[in-house]
């Protein structure tokens, strides 16, 4: 059973691998195993299968020297891109494309297919380049001639949310290699929880280049950290050591051991002398790299960037700019190539044609195998089957907490960690943790253990004080299955320290959960270096993110509600570390709405005051709102504006049942910057908010200070 | 000579080291040497300084519980904070402070002090305890008692503009160890720029503690591996190798070898296994780690987090809470250490009394050689004065260059390169450089070398792709000396990798320059990944920092007069990668109000419409204004914003002098989210601006797809 099921597993990589290549490594035997196993499951892919051929060394060279071309053409067309990269990594390209990885080019979002991630995403044009050559139906001949144009389907960047074949979004440096060792952890995660006996149907690799740059970034030294720690043994990363950087060589500021590093950090570590010639060479380092199971692999590749220009090579000319005719001209002539811009030579072609209908095979022989499973183990493929597809279980959000104003006082980290355990039983894609604060950002999964390296199939996630890393890591999470849905927390204050990632969560479409606790002064005594003050605001201001602050109970259930089912939009969620009461007149449908009124005596929508509050300070407003109610006799609505961006997007007539447009007199208060409330307090309102840093003191004697008093509140409205 | 030169560069050093405790490092002969060089060059200084008396070890053992105490009082009076790391770094913290280093409590801000920073700032009541002890007027005994409380100068983390002895500004992990790279770079530039043969004035160690949440944080490796590649050899970093953090043991998520990776950043590393009571080891690795000149020494000392504590030591519960009063009872019986809360009893007071006199003598002495300095060497004299006092230059700002509108259309990148050029030969405090973006930030000075290894006196650092760990460095280089002037840069976007530590800047009134280009959809094919949106709003919403968009020449010359004479409060200057036309009507005394008009064709301050705009889009704004007085005949008035934060500060008479209240037609445009904008426009007025992610494509024609345009402009006005 064991021997069947190691071979089976085998079939879903490398059926494509040529033999000639590397004989000395993939024996015709164990490839004729492999062979005869998809016969023997998938009958109806076999002769797809099949038609592979191995190729020949000049068929390599032909095709290593085609993707450096279609780069170098679809660089100088746009006069704008990153030609050195592609051209020193051609050969790395090719052998992963074309001979290593498993992957249908009819359907990208295949679910057992290896990831791909160029973490130096400035060389998308090899990407591109290989998934032209490939056949993905994303980038066409037109495509690549479009590069970095308007609307094109090859921009600047790779753009997961643009171009099908693209796992991941990056440019932005380190973020790649950090997705990449979610992708496997992901991976690691499913095949613990889902696969069989014999049955192994999550089995795939996660392949990641990385330049000097992502070495250098803090952020790649936090997930390889972590990628050590948990054995990803299914990680393979490349270093494309090429010893230049946009500011000239490396040595001026990058003169560590990185290898030593990374050997410190728990990875088995190889290093491929001639990464420009030596195709195997770099063979050889990937049939190593597989064999190391318990370990994350770093091989390191010397190339050189911008191989082939005689003028340009190994210099920092070549990072970052078109070569120019002339010297594109010398590089045609220095490699060989007669042929016109984008011609890819009838060989080449050939050659690459196969991984339509192997891909197609593979998956077909994948399907098979799932059917057996699904037959077999009934509860797990339907779990599964919400992972890989996204569509959450039915009625899910029943799962959730519900509250009264009868309900205990409690602080909105206490109650989303009632939330989200209550998620998790319902939600099998649920899962996360926190950068080192599990206790204080109250994540803990308490019906599950750790994600560790020998407990992989546990959904508690320890990521250390590594906010930047733990952004990144779930989005690679995020993007892997659009069932998964990976949250992540620290003190709010510290979005500062992962903010690119998060922004790059945003905009990859990376449904992550943000659990941001400690939102405001109210945390008290830690001080102003842990305050969060001008973060609400600049969550606002991000594109494609939702900011949620709930007030009690009720809004956090409903906040996360919003969350998960935002599944390509991502929320950060602002919660208070005090104790707070649970309110009349919230409810989920009103977090929903983002603005919503919670309490009101006025009548015909003509309130003499609004006031409007978020979190923490909804229970100031009301109480405010109480006492001019009693004392004065005004006829005063209370508004929530738990989010601004869901107001945003409901209709002029909802909004104006709220925020009549008659009535000036509005009052907002915030534990955070003004800035921005202009916008719902109008031009004869106020804001009481706090436009400095906090200080270090009990919390209740900073909010007296500060003025987010209900006094205050009440004066403010007197004032008015 | 040069021996002399030893012998009186040493006696700036250590004179207090007691001899008792670690003989067989120091020997006494040495250590009379250095007295007598004392007594020769300062001899008002000598009585003073030769009152030090040996320490016993009873006695240190008595100042180590001393330590631990008045920082688990301090945490216990405050049911608040953190007393692992200081009862467990005591041994280490009274080595430093009480043998070890230089500096003079009654002057905290001596020049040349050497400089402690503990990086893991939450132990900060070992810091306090240790100012306490050596006679600080800023840590009384009653300021230990209101510890965490409001107004108090004993903060909930370390922060250098609350309490004089503190250098920076702790608590966000990581940010410290950056820091001490930034001020042991500062170090190590000035010495070799002003030290001379037999008078070394500049001369001091840094020292600093990191806990394992530093080590995790990706800031950290950044700044090590920059540290290791510069060979700062008077860097001394001490691991607190605890195996505790806030989640449990480190265990759970931190397994990487740390000293093998230290090794693998160029860093020289010892282990002193026995930190609890290894006093001597402690004293042995610290005298190797200043023998070693040319690396960094990472010294990992392993200890016991709560130390003494007979029930939570070695648990994360000693970690983050007070340790309750049974728990304080059975510490104080454990340790034997029967006084009340507070006491520091007379032998360890009158140990610790001689370093008021010492310090006030290191001081003297040093100020005797500085005198000397000046005689010889007039014009680095003057320089030094300038760098340590913070004074600038009497007419600096006359050095920048000055733009008429004839001068030649230039992008404010390289507008802002003439500008720092031209400002770095005025101002002998500037230094800084770019996260390996110089050619593209424009940021290098021509007149200058790079900062390296070998040739620290040069000013241009070259930061690699470490972005977080450039800010905190500036901010290390920036609270080094008052007139040290540090400027990074990177693509304006890339703040989100390191906004923590411009967070950090702001707070501790670091005023670094950051210099960001790239500011807009402008910089056009990199795509959205590269394109700022939010990134304006969200700096305009932080407290203490400048967000400056200049829009020309005139502007970026008036910007960079801003930021340099802002030295408690950092700038960000946003710069355009495209070319800009010179506008008529720019000013640098408008670029210091903030907000002022351009050009207005109204009378009696009633225009028809006013136009605002920062940055590339004011030239829109001028060209909209001038078509719509051409063919409406309108009034028109036009506003530059380059700075939001300097017009809130101007009074209400002239802020209505730009805005006034009658005139509701308004309409900004900017290419950045328009939040916030209302503040301005009002609620009749129209924001033109960008509230998506960007795109790839050239700069032009996104500009158009956004309607950034002068029809949508003249368009939006017509429907006003």
């Amino acid at each position: 059973m064991a021997a069947a099921s190691s071979s089976s597993t085998a079939l879903l990589r490398g059926p494509t691998t040529p033999l000639r290549a590397h004989p000395s490594r993939l024996s015709l035997r164990s490839h004729r195993v492999r062979f005869s196993t998809v016969r023997a499951s998938a009958a109806s892919a076999a002769a797809a299968v099949t038609s592979s051929s191995p190729a020949t060394s000049s068929v390599v060279d032909t095709s290593v020297n085609a993707i450096r071309f279609l780069a170098i053409d679809a660089v100088e067309k746009a006069n704008s891109g990153h030609p050195g990269l592609p051209m020193g990594c051609a050969p790395l390209g090719h052998i992963l494309f074309d001979e290593i990885m498993s992957y249908n080019p009819r359907n990208p979002y295949w679910f057992n297919r290896d990831r791909f991630v160029l973490s130096a995403g400035h060389g998308c044009a090899l990407h591109y380049a290989l998934l032209h050559l490939a056949g993905y139906d994303s980038v066409k001949e037109e495509d690549l001639k479009a590069f970095r144009q308007w609307g094109s389907r090859t921009p600047g960047h790779p753009e997961n949310f643009e171009t099908p074949g693209i796992e991941v979004t990056t440019g932005p440096l380190g973020q790649g290699i950090a997705n990449a060792v979610g992708l496997a952890l992901a991976e690691k995660h499913l095949a613990a929880r889902f696969n069989k006996p014999g049955n192994e149907i999550i089995d795939h690799y996660t392949y990641v280049i990385v330049g000097d740059g992502c070495q250098m970034e803090g952020i790649s030294n936090e997930a390889c950290s972590l990628a050590g720690h948990w054995g990803l043994g299914k990680l393979i990363a490349f270093y494309d050591d090429n010893h230049i950087s946009i500011d000239g060589n490396t040595e001026i500021a990058f003169t560590e051991d990185v290898v030593a590093r990374f050997e410190a950090l728990g990875w088995h570590t190889i290093w491929v002398k001639n990464g420009n010639t030596g195709y195997d060479e770099i063979r050889a380092a990937i049939e190593e790299a597989k064999a190391v199971k318990d370990k994350p692999t770093l091989i390191k590749v010397t190339t050189t960037i911008g191989y082939g220009s005689p003028n340009k090579a190994n210099s920092y000319s070549v990072h970052g700019s078109a070569l120019g005719a002339k010297e594109v001209h010398a590089t045609r002539q220095n490699l060989g190539w007669p042929h016109e811009p984008f011609h890819v030579p009838e060989e080449v072609k050939k050659h690459w044609s196969r991984h339509v209908p192997d891909g197609a095979a593979l998956e077909a022989v994948w399907n098979a195998k799932f059917a057996e499973f699904e037959k077999k183990y009934k509860e797990d493929a339907a779990e599964l089957k919400s992972i890989i597809s996204g569509k959450l279980p039915m009625g899910w959000e029943k799962a959730l907490p519900t509250y009264t104003p009868e309900s205990p006082a409690d602080a909105t980290r206490n109650l989303s960690q009632q939330c989200l355990n209550a998620a998790a039983k319902a939600l099998p894609g649920l899962l996360g943790g926190s950068a080192d604060l599990a206790s204080s950002n109250m994540t803990l999964l308490k019906s599950f253990g750790d994600f560790q390296k020998d407990t992989p199939e546990e959904r508690n996630v320890r990521f250390g004080v590594r906010e930047h890393g733990m952004g990144a890591i779930c989005n690679g999470i995020a993007l892997h299955s659009p069932g998964l849905i990976p949250y992540c927390a620290t003190f709010f204050v510290f979005t500062d320290y992962m903010r690119a990632a998060m922004r790059i969560s945003a905009l990859s479409e990376a449904g992550v959960i943000y659990v941001m606790t400690h939102d405001s002064i109210g945390l008290g005594e830690d001080g102003p270096t842990h305050q969060p003050i001008e973060h609400l605001v600049s969550f606002r201001a991000m594109p494609n993110i939702l900011m949620l602050r709930p007030a009690d109970g009720t809004e956090t259930a409903g906040a996360y509600k919003v969350a998960v089912e935002n599944r390509k939009r991502p929320s950060v969620l602002a919660l208070s570390r005090q104790k707070l009461p649970q309110l009349p007149g919230t409810s989920m449908e009103g977090v929903e709405k983002g603005g919503y009124i919670v309490s009101d005596n006025s009548t015909g929508n003509k309130p003499d005051l609004i006031l409007m509050a978020t979190g923490s300070e909804l229970e100031i407003a009301a109480k405010a709102a109480d006492e001019l109610r009693k004392e004065e006799g005004k006829a005063v609505r209370v508004v929530s504006f738990v989010s601004w961006e869901l107001f945003e997007e409901q209709s002029e007539d909802y909004k104006e049942t709220v925020l009549p447009s008659g009535v000036g007199a509005r009052i907002s208060i915030e534990a955070g910057s003004t800035l921005g409330w202009e916008k719902f307090v109008g031009s004869k309102g106020r804001s009481i908010g706090i436009d400095r840093f906090g200080a270090s003191a009990p919390a209740g004697k900073i909010y007296k200070e500060f003025g987010l008093t209900v006094e205050n509140v009440i004066a403010s409205a007197k004032n008015l």
